[in-house]
């Protein structure tokens, strides 16, 4: 995730990206460890020290392994500079939840109350000094939801959300699950009811709702497509329905609400979009919502440099203007 | 769909490929239609005139259109062969059902008594003269709910099925959703709330049970993965739930209950096994149960065969004992 | 082809993107037809009117099947705009040659001599009125093939190019090879001696040169790589040769000479470069190059607007500072 | 490539598959480790014992990392087992080539003179108690150029191999190459001018022939399409050429000369078949041979199994008459 960020960054008018640090790569050529940035970046990997860097600079992008941040994130504000942080450390605000999903003491429970957790169309953000970045599927499975659940349209208690992801959501890290032989022609689902992006989703949709959330692995490279299910509290209608959606999402460029057509990750490849569309089954009474993110950049280094375009008073998109890969 | 059952039949050693037909090949060799075939067979595609040719043979399979078989079945059945349709036209009892879901009128109401809906280890084939072989998503869909359903273990109000397929459910016709550059890196949602294999998935839960069935299309060649969801009537355990699962489908060799691991479609690559794993989410008590199956194997042309060999008193194997093709 | 165009026009600083024409889709919204585009433009196809749409701007790009362009590039050209053309029409020289390898007569044999043909490194396009883009192929084999040929290090007499595609080059028109079912999981070659890429590549090298090409599809939508073998006239080793590239390619920013790694499509994905590596095999004395390029960018569109630039003495990169899309 | 194996030989009508070894998973269930063999097989891995394992049986395949089957296969022909190998340890015959290029000394050369290199259509197995299996590639591209030698039809100075793998290829080691985000939507060379298959080929094509070979990784599971040019010594045609072909592989199943169309790694998935086209291109004077097998059947354990059948005087297609998985 580091090294899409990295890219955005790179071209951002408004930043200058000052140093990276990598653990495995220090004193490499950032582009020697990434042969697509050749001729783009000169940056070399610097040693991870946060109190020293964070002096000369504004902002601290951190996307590390869950357990990091936590005790750099502190250091970095210490230092005077914000932090936008893409991993869960920051996410829930209350630290027991976190300790009982990641299984994992939190060192830094006073941050938490402090962190703005950064949905970017729905958190305010402005002058924050800290922001926890949402997870990919939670960031696709919240867009879909908290219209419905804001108007009161739902039936919490109903909630399901199948979502499914391309592999690279699962990270550099190789394993099984993501060699290439193993999971093309191939989808499954995994840790079924026990992924740790539901509390993340929960405690976005308010007290005490409880969600079934489902991700899968599909054979494809980038992408999430979030299936979100829930009874409609009354008859309704989907040209209705969409509306909700329009009004709840006018001026912010980065959701689209279809009509005509229902969303495809390839429609949002390689940018900040996400696309929702929203069905009604009248024979059930459910409402579905199907919304479509680059798991890269909207669920992930998109969504972050959006949080921090927000937090330093720039135009959300800045930075962010691309056009969607296709075909 | 037809050229899949071709190869599994020439390879049947209870079986002789007598003919096959085909309107846009007539004449041709049908190793130059599909060269994978190449050295296999000789066969060369005939005109259909099933009255005549259904006399010299046992079984008449037929992979047509929607529409043809309602008015073929009959005079195959008349020129005295066993009938196996892999279209929609027999698969639902109710005419009226039929014609709301695929909006044409049904010419041969009289036929759908007598036709058995084959879903091999739910039907009793033995010497049935006309089977209706169910559609791919119905298959892993039913697979998957009918053991919760008859234990009484669900509410049926409750059931949501996400499916998702490999292009191949699309067949053969090119469109711009199964262009290569259209639909590689992509997942969507189609039909949502409207498919029709949905009435097929209610008629064989039983009475009045009304579903929520969204198909997705995954880029990806072959296989459907279908995730299944339902409020438990009562706190479970996935172990009982398992049980349950392995009870039900005792003996029956092309279904593989799972312990400690979750199907993926691809451990049953062009096979005719059907791999079920059951998850229980105590948090939101659901039963989430998911089902892999190759959708023209297990969810076509596999179970085609299957039935024909109970139907004519073979071992339900006979001609599918196939290895997954993996990796 | 053209809507990547337009992708890339509607985020140029230096452009704006004053209409689009289109016969299937006239009177549509673009973004209605390419969904990718929602929120980045209103534009509505219009008919092609070229003497009088050409009027109203400085440049039009042309991408039209072949046969098309040699009709109406003199008129955009009397109506006062510079012609960027997109297909096969302008881009050799000898009309002859042109009608054997494309079986149709040349109806503009007099625009050939001012047509520059626009490999942008290689050709002087400032102040050019009109540029023929050269083909996706043939970007890939010549950006390979020249800096041999002109310092005089191969025999011409024994260059083969074995060149791998994705499907997008193939276009929007349906077929059963770019049906994904087929060609998922399936590598094939196609068109071998016969493509017409190969007179491209042989003017592009010079007098009587006569190459080997064989373009080969590859399951994935993006890309082609090109594999060029040929007989060294003396001993050789790869850093002298690598050199040569360095030095040929001097200041040539969309052009990156790899020196540690061999190149993939994937570290060029969605943008205008050019990778190339060179290996040498000693044991058969054969200098082995190996470019990549996206196909529909610096082999289509991407080379298009860098061309466009030259000819208006913009800067060669304007609108065109993507970072690859990897992962 | 062992797994495969096992898929076989499990439904081989002529083989007890007595047991397994693997160092990585003793004491487990197969079928525990590749679910794709759950109700397939119950056979649990054995610790490595050749010594004492070997006098059970009559014959022993070792599918290991190069470097043991040389120790280990004298010691199951002492037992009495034939053994099948499809290691590179028994391929080349000069054992000082096999240390300059596999850069391991070889411990058994005394055993190189009775092993036979075993292309199934080119050797002459009856009998023969130790077989070296040939390399994926190797037999791609032997079978490919095989007639065009052995008729002289050819410039043997003028060989290049342009072959293009699937990534299980690969093999089942995790690496950064076969990590799915890395290498689907991407092409690219390895090991250019240096790979090991380069020998085998070289030695079964005859003596001081020198071949450029380079292979390619292709984002897919299973294939290898292998494009073969060469000079030919006199004018040639297709017709005539193919006819060579279809000469030279009569009688031989699973050689299979396509005339109208061109190999494609789709129509021989999951099979033994080796399809192969000849063109012949005029305006150079080069003929160009191309032949796609699937990399684990024909490339590796189908072939395996159709030399044991002739080792053993079976019918070489015993246990190999598998429709190609299309689509």
């Amino acid at each position: 995730m580091g090294i899409v960020l990295c890219g955005i960054l790179l071209r951002h008018p408004g930043v200058e990206l000052s140093w990276v640090t990598s653990e495995s790569f220090k004193g490499k050529k950032l582009s020697d460890v990434y042969p697509h940035l050749k001729g783009i970046t000169d940056l070399i990997c610097k040693e991870e020290d946060v109190p020293a860097l964070a002096k000369t600079v504004d902002a601290v992008f951190m996307a590390l392994p869950n357990g990091m941040s936590m005790e750099l994130a502190p250091k970095a504000l210490k230092a005077g500079a914000s932090v936008i942080d893409l991993s869960a450390d920051l996410r829930l605000k209350d630290a027991k939840v976190f300790e009982q999903w990641y299984k994992m003491p939190h060192k830094s429970p006073e941050i938490l109350k402090d962190s703005v957790y950064g949905i970017s169309e729905l958190s305010d953000l402005k002058g924050a000094k800290v922001v926890a970045n949402p997870g990919c599927y939670a960031t696709a499975s919240i867009l879909a939801l908290k219209p419905l659940i804001d108007n009161g349209l739902i039936d919490p208690e109903t909630i399901v959300v199948d979502a499914k992801s391309g592999v690279s959501g699962a990270g550099k890290t190789l394993t099984d699950e993501t060699h290439f032989p193993n999971c093309n022609e191939g989808v499954s689902a995994y840790k079924v009811a026990t992924h740790r992006h539901t509390p993340e989703i929960e405690q976005a949709l308010g007290a005490d709702i409880k969600i079934t959330f489902t991700p899968h692995l599909i054979p494809m490279t980038r992408g999430i497509l979030a299936t979100v299910y829930a009874k409609s509290r009354k008859a309704a209608d989907e040209e209705k329905l969409t509306k909700v959606f329009r009004d709840f999402y006018k001026g912010k460029k980065f959701v689209r609400i279809l009509e005509d057509r229902l969303p495809s990750t390839k429609y949002v490849y390689g940018t900040n979009y996400c696309d929702i569309a929203i069905k009604y089954d009248a024979r059930t009474g459910r409402i579905i919502v199907i919304s479509a993110i680059d798991n890269l950049m909207k669920g992930g280094s998109g969504q972050a440099v959006q949080n921090m375009n927000s937090m330093f008073g720039l135009s959300e998109g800045t930075g962010l203007d691309l056009v969607p890969v296709y075909p």
